[in-house]
């Protein structure tokens, strides 16, 4: 059961775009399982992937299509994550752009490929042949739930999130996309991730964003500290709105980079929502450190603790796992005596032991809800990190005991 | 259930160590948890410690105390961690070892404490008080393996490893203890070790010695990667067998070196053995990297990976996850074609593929054993790293989210 509410259920078109959902057969017969998006000429797309080194064969060939512009398809199936396949998968995930250039009438380099499902199985080339026909097809602009759902592999519901901005009289508008739900420690990336805007953005301005964006969301974002060989996040921008977000206008790009955080924070926390098994929405906060290397060393040990994340699962207040956790980070000459450590409202921890106003009903009452904030004062800086996760339950080993079942 | 035989079932008595264990009521009623270690005269003892930054009150009284020589007891409770308890945690390890320095008619300093069991909890001194005289009394030289059951939590089985050493007709003996199933993955220490001989060995040698055993044993192992704020190896060397050990005979040294060794990392896996939950016991095996460094992140992503665990406790041989955590680790210049995996004798992955040969078959032949051996050859140095570890169960789940209740 995912955690709180999902995310939008209608989509801004943006301009200049337009997407196909439909269901290939790849792994389970019925269901959406290969997405094509389609950009009007003159987008600008940029894309950060997986720092894995045994990433997946169509993140090799999409860096490599990205190194040159005219970006016009993305093709994205899950059921098969086509990693840990060596040169055959990269030929397969070739093969599959090739038919779609072919039939689009486009360079094979303006097409991008994406896989997600399970790894070192080879890719069943045909059933994405055959479907890529009837994908071109079905494009329209209001199709992006579809989407959405064409994406999901564990997931239980679909991820998107849209906004528009008004500027000057004209509206722009920013939606994406995401899909992920276990293997997910997004390293400079996430699982799959698509943002579509309307904004004209030149391609360096574009890449920066996506950067910042991505820094700030999707890695900050954790459900078992595994990171996936095929975590890939997309931004394009059409510039079919007539709004040109440049450096020129500061106020524009400032509140264009606010919305894009926005959209790409609101698809990364719903990514955790909706985490393998989860039965917790965690916000891990680390304040006040020396720098962003520190805050993220405790706010990970505490995320990924399976110590801590059984007592989260089972709503038990037991704090001394969080003290443990913040113990083994390996921060350099941690002053204990400073720390403190709130569950939401609740001081747990104050000078290396617990706060004398605190009482087992008081962290009861906090861990009894289903939204939870940790936040950690190292009382040392200026810094301040925030991580986002899920819980380890019963239903996280299930899922993945029975994954390929 | 604990994987494979466990630890022997009769020792070795060490001359110069009497041992008793009580049950005080510290946390259940009618349960060994107060054990305590008598030392002869000129005893010498050497100790790690936990690197947590948080730890625990008597590993701070420990660390000090054992900075002089003299040690003559070591008093062990479980039930309670006394960690994360500030100042009034340490005063009250304290009023324990001055309790027993003063039955015992020796100084405080001859006392080193331990605590295992919840963190953050006050330590109930006045049941350890009461304890203590009538340990006092039980004190005998072969009750080794009622230590080993007095100083369990969530160890389902007592872990005891003992060999003797014959040296020109005369016998010496190394037993040892340890306890230990959860909050496993000891920073240069383990959770609570004692381990004993009738050797003469002096003070510099007995730490080198227990130094480089620890790091090829108690080091090597991890349930959960939460290292503990308690983690304690103790060795004594009571010198009563009249064989020295000493760089002076360096046949001796070496199988004293050896049996040391053997004896802890029999305890170290005994641990693994009966990790929570634990239905799998798995060695780790990375060869031929460039580092011990490289080696170890290597065999750590992999042990600690919470989708490769799931995938053991299922027995699914989706051996793409350990490809996954293996691209992870964060290795410089991974060369990923050069990388193979083996699941037992099976070979799974050659040249950043499935090897040409393997089958589904092959693969669920090893997983459905108990105990497994996956090796992973980097094939780029000399360096080879072994680490040991157990699967991620509905079972750990279970206990970890009802630990406290």
């Amino acid at each position: 059961m995912p955690v709180g509410e999902g995310s939008q259920e209608t989509a801004f078109p943006v301009q200049g775009v337009r997407l196909a959902a439909v269901a290939a057969g790849i792994r389970h017969a019925n269901r959406l399982d290969l997405v094509l998006f389609e950009f009007s000429v003159g987008t600008n797309v940029a894309g950060v992937f997986t720092r894995n080194a045994f990433c997946a064969a169509p993140v090799l060939i999409a860096r490599t299509h990205l190194q040159k512009s005219g970006i016009r398809y993305l093709l994205i199936n899950t059921g098969n994550a086509n990693a840990g396949t060596g040169e055959p998968g990269r030929l397969n995930s070739l093969l599959c752009c090739q038919k779609l250039a072919e039939l689009a009438d486009v360079d094979l380099h303006s097409v991008l490929p994406f896989s997600t499902g399970v790894i070192g199985q080879n890719l069943p080339v045909e059933k994405i042949l055959l479907g890529i026909p009837e994908a071109l097809k079905a494009l329209k602009a209001d199709r992006w739930l579809d989407a959405a759902r064409g994406i999901m592999t564990t997931d239980t519901r679909p991820k998107m999130v849209s906004v528009t901005l008004e500027h000057q009289g004209k509206t722009l508008a920013i939606t994406g996309i995401a899909k992920g739900a276990g293997m997910i420690k997004p390293n400079m990336a996430t699982m799959l991730a698509f943002i579509c805007t309307d904004a004209r953005i030149d391609q360096p301005l574009l890449e920066n964003l996506l950067s910042q964006a991505v820094n700030s969301s999707f890695n900050r974002i954790t459900v078992d500290g595994d990171t996936s060989t095929n975590d890939s996040c997309i931004v394009a921008a059409t510039g079919k709105s007539a709004v040109v977000v440049s450096a020129q206008d500061q106020l524009l790009l400032s509140s264009f980079s606010k919305a894009l955080t926005t959209v790409m924070t609101g698809l990364a926390t719903a990514i955790i929502r909706d985490a393998e098994g989860a039965t917790k929405f965690v916000t891990v906060r680390v304040k006040n450190g020396r720098d962003s290397k520190e805050c993220l060393a405790v706010a990970y040990a505490i995320a990924e603790s399976p110590l801590v994340k059984t007592a989260l699962f089972a709503s038990d207040p037991n704090w001394g796992r969080i003290l443990a956790a913040i113990g083994r980070a390996g921060v350099d000459e941690l002053e204990i005596d400073k720390i403190t450590i709130h569950l939401n409202e609740a001081c747990l921890v104050t000078k290396g032991a617990v706060a004398a106003d605190y009482t087992e009903a008081k962290g009861q009452a906090v861990m009894d809800l289903d939204e939870i904030e940790i936040t950690v004062n190292l009382q040392r800086g200026e810094v301040c990190e925030t991580v986002w996760t899920s819980d380890l339950s019963h239903e996280y080993v299930r899922i993945n005991a029975e994954y390929r079942s």
